[in-house]
Order: C-alpha cells, then structure tokens, then sequence
C-alpha cells in the first residue's frame, strides 16, 4: 500500500526528492564522515579522527559527580531547564574563558548542545542565501558544511605559519565587495587551528579585528583547544580584544569529554537574545542533566590539573607524530603545532591525498585527505595527521605505515611520469591558495 | 573602544541589527516562555508549563544506569558517537514504538536532542520561505516557532472532538493550492493533543494519510504523549498505517525523563539518511552519555511498569481539575482528555484570556492563554490548563483562584457592558476556527 502512494513524485529511490528545501542540496556528507566509519575497524591506526583521549579522565571524578547532582538535584537535572542555560554553570564558564583573559557577564553566555550548536544557531540567526562567510584556508569541514546548508559561499583566506594573514583577508574584502557580495561574518580558529595547528599571532589578532570593525564584518571565534597548549599558551583570545564585533564559542568536549554535548557561546547582548530564542526553537533547552554534571565537576574537581593532565597526553603524541615523521618522512614539511590535535602535512607536488587514501587504508593506516578541509577543491597535496587519539606507539606504527604507502606512490608517479595513465590533475586547485607547511 | 566601534551600523541597542539573516526576523518570545519565569515563583500555581512530574522517577533507577553504563562503557559514554543514534538504543525505541502498533527497522531510526531537535531538522530540510505547514488549530507553540523561523507560513485546520477534521483539510488544500501555495508538510499531534486534549479517531487517522497521500504532502506526526493514555490507549500511530509518507516523532522526554534531551525520528529511508547529515551538521552527534544512561535504563529497569506509573500520576491530577472546574467554574466548557498533560478550556465570549492573564497572576495562579498555540491570533476566548506538574491539591487551589479571577471578569464586563472602556475585540479574531470544546 505505502510502496506505491507517491508513483507521481519524487524517484525512485526518494518519493520525497522534490520536496527538499533548497538549502537541503547544501548537506552533503563529508570526507571525514566517511573515515569514520573505516577507523572503526580495530586493525587501522586512525590518524584521521579527532576524537578526544577521554580515557585520561578519571571515571571517579565523572561518577562522583553524577551521583551527588541525582542526590541532591535529581529533580532539576531530570526536568527541562532555562534555554539560556543553568546559571551556576554560566559563571563557572567565566572562569574557564579567564583563563584566556576574557571578561565577561554570565548574562551573555548562551550553553549549547557542542560548540557545533552554537555554530549552527549563528549561521541560522545570520546568513541569507548568498552570504559570504570568510574562514581560513583550509578551515574546520563541519563549520563550512552548516554555511552551506545555510546556502552561504565560503571563501578562504590564505594563511601561514602566524595564522590569517591579514593583508589577505583586506585583499578578499576589497574583490568580495566590488563583486557586491554581502560578506556577513569572519569564522577564524585562532589558536592551534584545525586542521593547520598554527595560531594566529597576537599583533595579527589586534589587526583582523581592526579589518573586521572597519568593514562591519562580524567575527566567529571558535576556540575548542586554547587551553590545550603545549610550551606556552597562545595569545589571549580575540574577545579579550573587542566585545562587540564578536562571538566567541567555546566547549567543555576537549578540556572534559564530548559525550556530555556541552559548548556555549559568549555573545554581544542583542545577539545573545536571539541566540536564546534559537535555542530555544532548536532544543527548547539544553540538557540539564549533563550541565549540572558539568557544574559539580568544575566545582569540586581539579579540573584546572586534569587540563594539565590532557596537555601532557597530547604533547607527547605530539612528539611521538613529529618525531616519526622525521625517522620514516624526512623529504615531507609540516606544521608543528603548539597545542591542539593536528598536524598538517604537505606532500610533494605529484602526489594526491584523496587519490592515495584508499591504499593507505589496504595498508592500515587512515588520514584526512586535505580536501575535505576546503570549500573549493584545494588541499590535494595536504593531509591532516591527528595525534589526539592513537597513542604514542600506534602513532608510530601509523606514520611508518603511511610512509610506506607515500614511498608507493613515489615510485608509481615517477615510473609513469609523462605519460597519462595517472589521470588529469587540476594544477590550479592543487597549488592555489597553498597552506601553511612549516617544518 | 569596543563601544564605538560600529557607529554606522545598527542602531543603539544592537549594533548588528541590520546583519541578520531574514529568517531571524520569525524568531519571537513566544507567551509561553514568559510565563516560565511568572511560574517559577513558589507563591504561583502555574497550570501554565508542559513540566512532566519527574519526581515520580525513582531516583535509584536513574544512578543505577548512569554509574553501571560509567563502569562498564565509560569511554564510549565520554566520547563522541555516531549522527544517527547508538545502535542498540534505535534498537530498543523499536520496542518503545511497538506498543503503538509500529514496525519499523533501527536503520530508519535517527536519534535527536529530543525529539524537538527532530522537528528543528526537519524543517530544515524540507521548508523553503513562503512554504505552507498545515496544523490543527490550536497547535503546539514551540512547533510554530520553527515553522516561522524558516519562513514558512502556519495554516490552521480546524479540530472538534475527534481531532482534526478531514473535510476541513481537504478544503483547505483546495484553497491554498488555488492560491499557488507549495504545502509542504501537515503538522499533527495526534494523540492527547497539545493543547486541545483531544484524539484524532482511527477513521480520521486513514482518511488524513489518504488525503495526505493524494496531494502529496508529507505528514510529521509528532507523539510526545501517546503511551500515557488512561481509561483506553489512543489508536494505534498513523505512522503504523503509512510508511513512506510520514516522518515520526518519538521522545524519552514524557516517557522518563526530559533532561537527558533525548527523542528521535522515525524516518522514510531517503528522509533519514539526509536528517543524519542535518543532525551532524547541528551537533556532530547526540550525546552518548544520555543515550547510553537511557539504553541501561530500558535494559534493566521496569520501564513500563514506570509508565504505568506516570499514567497513575496524571488520571489523578486531570481528575482533579475536571473535578475542581465542575466545582468552581460549571459554567465554562473543557476538553476532557484520555491522556497527555492538558485541558482546553472556552471561556465565556465576553472575555480575553490574555488580556485576563495579569489579574490571574495577581491572584497567584497561572495559564497560558489560547492566543499562544495559534499563528494567526485566535485563541483569546480559550485557555490551556495543564494538569501535569501541581499536586492534586494545588491544583484545585489553582482552578479555585482562577474562578476568582473570571467571576471578577464577568462583574466587569457586565458593569461596564455597552461602554467602550473595556476596549475593542476583534470579534473575527475571537470566533473564527474556534477550537474544541466539550465538556
């Protein structure tokens, strides 16, 4: 009966084709989706994942403090609560953001279900149809995946080892404008960018934002991994800087764990009004259960030496990363980052990381190909390389194997150089726009 | 410095008034969430929130999953999880779903941060601007929001005691189509509405989808309070009688407990696919920790024997406000529901819930006025009381302040009847599509 009730619409595979919202054709999944599924098999070191190392937590801290919100607040961690956000925890997430020099009111922070919420809140209170939203090159790929489900157009601004380079970014501006696009926000990572691992300099921070308010561009700053540092920290934020022109998101899935989907925005007031009411529409509230778990570890944990604990985990993968590839890819260049999870490789000229992943999976080994990290089809010659989750021996284990696999590829390309049987490469995708690549 | 930074755009108040997305402009306060701050005084009888009576919950059943699932999965718990849903609690919401008659396959099953995200989803996916959502007339508040908030226009279908009324659709179809409008999607809460009280019959349910299906409009049931039924059950789902034309909406909210934000959709199979990238997009994945700590739950506890227990709950209360209006108010009319959390009560013509609404709260009892749960402004001769939440004895206290409250009204409008000191009513407003009504 169901099977043939809709013969006059649709396909045959979707009697509902017709029917999506334009803005649906934007939803597509991505490359590291797709990745996920392959690193789930126990064989393959994942270097492609970010995936905090939440076994360095203690589960008595997180039991504890489960038990004793259900004993004393059962009722109120079981009900709907405030679509702002609870407000104990509102203020505890002033002093998390201190620690980077932000000051705030509590009254401007909106608690979201992931950070990834409140990006998405952002887009849909902002972006119209044709927006231009401005981001790094490469960027983080679910941000560029909720522009464009909100039917923007992401354009990257190149940088290098310091971040966004901010001449470029007025250059973008100055060709955006005189094609009449409406440029509505500057989405940035500044601190140990996903996926290039560099950070943004402290006098350039002073001076994008300087662009940002000359031409009225409001900025996304979006700090999963600030505190995770590893010599030193980065620069204070960028909202210790300006108040106004931007909105500042962090989350607790890095520094706690991201099984709870707690993140916030700290937002100028009329925007964090609004952001409220998104919310609200979106979830009516976020959980009150895992935020008052949140708030009772902040208030009776070290949370302050676990996030001591995490940078020490995360620095030593680091090392073992950087350190592996120098023993088996010393002819490679990469980032070598200060904090964070990721290291950005750039491989030689004739090589291909989205061509290549699939032998590098026969060999056991998975990456991010570096076009996933692009909204345009550049980053064919990059791949992004996470330490946050193998350890230190699997990591080892990984970049041995890649290289194995990149060795392959070498011969292969240099055996059948000048003939055609390795396919059309697009030369200007392939080195428009290079990424940062510091070894 | 941050304060005079963007002079020229804006206004006062909100510097970046002039940079939101169109859509922003559908995001508005709703009544109900006003109310929640007047309720929050302990001195009020709210009769006004959908609050689910949680302390009816043994606490223990709760700690017991939470700190088996930290003991044995704690590192799945604390880590990221998969778009759709953990697959083994899709598995058991099959169980859960069973009971209203629905077969269904876990594939088809997408979890949501309660099963408002769900809706939240798919309107996004299916609801360009200028798009019509058809609903009953009233509908459930916060539904509308996100219908508006995608620009898509609320077309109420009249309902009398046996839910909507399929003459009244078809009608409606007729003229909108006439009026070159894209109907998109026919919102409905089937069972125990929110907040009419009222069950659409099984006739009803076969002739909708019929209707449904001949003009190709995709249906979103959505039955947050199907299983806490109690004299008889509702009839089965329509979900249950249509496969590939209705989008299901399902949540543990009612059911356990809404503060682990946890609900789900039941999808076509090409419909789910593209709502596992919506979701991904909007918060990477639901959190694993709530989805585990109910999987355990539904594993291990008397799950039913609990919803059974919350039906007890909430006979006993609906009995006491029907027996508290007879006592205090027999000259009103109401909804009497066989389930879910509300009454639907009519007032005398001559009066305006909302305009009664600061008296009533005066008086230390509150509601939420029909003009809430209607895109188009009707309402104003209705009141939603619910029974959920108060006590059996506040709530006969409630209804007792609020006969108060309308015997104080009527002394009013009688004294000052002929005169225009009572202000103007917009009768077309205040009868047209009037909702149901039986006593």
């Amino acid at each position: 009966m169901t099977k043939q009730g809709f013969p006059q619409a649709g396909n045959n595979l979707d009697p509902w084709y017709h029917h999506y919202a334009e803005r649906a054709a934007g939803l597509r999944a991505s490359e590291v989706r797709a990745l996920f599924a392959v690193a789930s098999r126990p064989e393959v070191v994942s270097l492609a994942g970010g995936m905090p190392f939440v076994s360095a937590l203690p589960q008595d801290l997180v039991i504890n403090a489960m038990d004793k919100v259900m004993l004393e607040q059962g009722a109120v961690a079981l009900q709907y609560g405030s679509g702002q956000g609870i407000p104990l925890l509102r203020e505890q997430i002033l002093d998390v953001m201190a620690l980077e020099g932000i000051r705030a009111n509590a009254d401007d922070v909106v608690v979201t279900t992931g950070s990834q919420h409140a990006l998405e809140l952002v887009s849909k209170l902002f972006l119209d149809p044709g927006d231009v939203v401005l981001s790094e090159g490469p960027s983080y790929v679910t941000a560029m995946v909720i522009f464009k489900s909100y039917q923007a157009e992401v354009e990257h601004v190149p940088m290098d080892e310091h971040g966004m380079i901010p001449e470029a970014l007025r250059e973008h501006i100055v060709r955006l404008r005189a094609a009449g696009k409406s440029i509505k926000l500057l989405y940035t990572i500044p601190s140990f960018h996903n996926p290039a691992g560099v950070t943004l300099s402290w006098e350039r921070r002073v001076e994008i934002l300087q662009i940002a308010r000359e031409n009225n561009i409001l900025v996304l700053e979006d700090n999963p991994y600030g505190l995770l540092y590893f010599d030193q920290p980065a620069p204070d934020a960028m909202r210790s800087i300006e108040e106004d022109g931007v909105v500042y998101l962090g989350t607790f899935s890095k520094t706690l764990a991201p099984g709870f989907r707690v993140g916030w925005a700290l937002a100028p007031h009329a925007i964090r009004e609004k952001l409220v009411l998104a919310n609200e529409a979106a979830v009516l509230s976020p959980s009150s259960f895992t935020q008052l778990v949140i708030s009772e570890y902040l208030s009776t944990a070290d949370w302050k030496g676990q996030i001591n604990t995490f940078r020490g985990v995360y620095q030593e993968r680091k090392n073992a990363m950087l350190g592996a590839l120098e023993e088996f890819l010393p002819e490679l260049t990469w980032t070598n980052p200060n904090g964070g999870f990721y290291v950005w490789v750039t491989l030689p000229e004739r090589l291909d990381s989205k061509a290549m992943l699939p032998r590098a999976v026969k060999e056991l080994v998975a990456y991010t190909p570096g076009t996933a990290f692009f909204a345009d089809g550049d980053g064919r010659q990059n791949m992004r390389l996470s330490f946050c989750y193998p350890t230190p021996d699997s990591i080892r284990l990984g970049v041995r194997r890649l290289a194995t696999v990149i060795r392959g590829e070498l011969d292969l390309v240099d055996t059948f150089a000048g003939t055609d049987l390795l396919g059309a490469v697009d030369d200007k995708r392939r080195f428009s726009a290079p990424p940062p690549n510091i070894s």
